[in-house]
């Protein structure tokens, strides 16, 4: 019932990146205050159990999630961005994409060792940027929570990537 | 003294992103739970009394900040993004750039015609994103209410580039 409301405003988009592929655009229900902050609110109340230091985001739509989740817990926000986006010292982590590759980095000095990190970003698709993500936040040594996810695409079989003791949520499927 | 607290926590890293530059880091600010929620709730506090529809975010770390406030302040969140990122309908603006130019895009339909507005971003810098996303918002018949920043460097004068009646604020200068 609850994830229903941010179902709805959800909005398909065909041929998006390209012909064939139906986008699920969620700037929809980022619009919509009540539907946004409820999706908030379902992963804050999802986690509040669990014994978390630092919430990061994956560039550019886990910022929006990322850090309205990490504003409502309490918590520091890292972010995880593209590469030559970073100005201090990072670590690196490269993932295949269906054309080519891509890469994702984090600041060194982001967590302290042993520290717990819950990941987030909007979309599960293939898996290879969460995939990414867990990497990173191992090398600096973060101890990760798990990583939670608004939509996931569940045809793509992206949870198949991600280590088999990562905590995967999300509040949405197709 | 309250925006102290944040100035603090911003880290200068050296020759970023070339030979010369200070570039002012605020990502020890988001990654400070007190740091980051006290820069979101001073902006909310700021604009308590104002009649806002939406928070517009600059891609990327405007984001970070207009999420959070949107969240805050139980308002819509719209992202104002690179080309070819956003999935529908778009505007677009082009700015200049130091060398070369770039261009920001909003989704046709993201604000009625009529609604008001406050855009965020983290930095005031030469402001050309800053004047293209006012650009942005107005051309798809958005109400300018203001446009926030976590931080001014005054020195690039970037405000003498944003219109006379749009309301500026920020909350740290160097």
């Amino acid at each position: 019932m609850a994830t229903e409301v941010i179902k709805s405003k959800i909005r398909d988009v065909p041929d998006f990146p390209r012909e064939g592929i139906i986008f699920k655009d969620i700037t929809t229900v980022l619009r919509d205050p009540k539907a946004f902050s409820h999706a908030v609110d379902m992963l804050a109340d999802h986690f509040k159990k669990h014994k978390i230091d630092y919430i990061a985001g994956i560039e550019a739509r886990g910022f929006i999630f990322g850090s309205a989740l990490a504003y409502k817990m309490g918590k520091g926000f890292i972010p995880i961005r593209k590469p030559g986006k970073l100005p201090a010292k990072t670590e690196r982590v490269s993932y295949e994409l269906e054309y080519g590759n891509d890469s994702l980095e984090i600041h060194t000095d982001a967590v302290e060792p042993g520290k717990n990190v819950l990941i987030v970003d909007d979309l599960l698709a293939t898996g290879g940027t969460a995939e990414a993500a867990i990497k990173l936040v191992k090398k600096i040594g973060g101890v990760i929570v798990g990583i939670a996810f608004v939509v996931e695409l569940e045809f793509l079989k992206g949870r198949e990537k991600l280590p088999d003791d990562c905590k995967i949520t999300r509040l949405i499927s197709f």
